[in-house]
């Protein structure tokens, strides 16, 4: 199989993944509900992310930044929404 | 600063995000509730980690396919315990 085909499964894989967290932004939104959602997950992935970002900009690869801080954004907005709709 | 700061700065990143669903998996075990997960995230989530997999697979790069391939795992078994839990 040629080159053309096997970028195009790394972009739809980076897209896919990178944007993972938008359906459940939407949702916690809509519901206005977080409980069941893990704290320790979302911080994890988070740090995890991050560290990836870091990374990325240490071996100078654009696709690892741009991907990991596009996920980064996504994901400290659902810990934000995680804390605004937490019921007690 | 030194290859081997790097390099753990990398596993660090891969060992976060390849175990983040775990902590997940434990919290819907032990609440017995799945609503506020986004299933959408789950399936999209499962989806790019399978890409990544075949990709990885393609370039043999042996830590791509082993990270994604635990990740997918983690994953399914996720998408198994929101369909166990669902309340109607």
């Amino acid at each position: 199989m040629n080159t053309m085909f096997w970028k195009t499964i790394g972009i739809c894989a980076a897209t896919l993944t990178t944007f993972s967290f938008v359906p459940q932004i939407i949702k916690i939104i809509q519901t206005k509900s977080s409980k069941d959602l893990s704290l320790i997950t979302l911080l994890q992935f988070a740090l995890g992310v991050f560290l990836w970002m870091i990374y990325g900009i240490h071996i100078k690869d654009i696709i690892i930044i741009t991907a990991n801080t596009v996920t980064l954004v996504t994901i400290i907005t659902l810990i934000s929404l995680y804390f605004v709709y937490k019921k007690p």
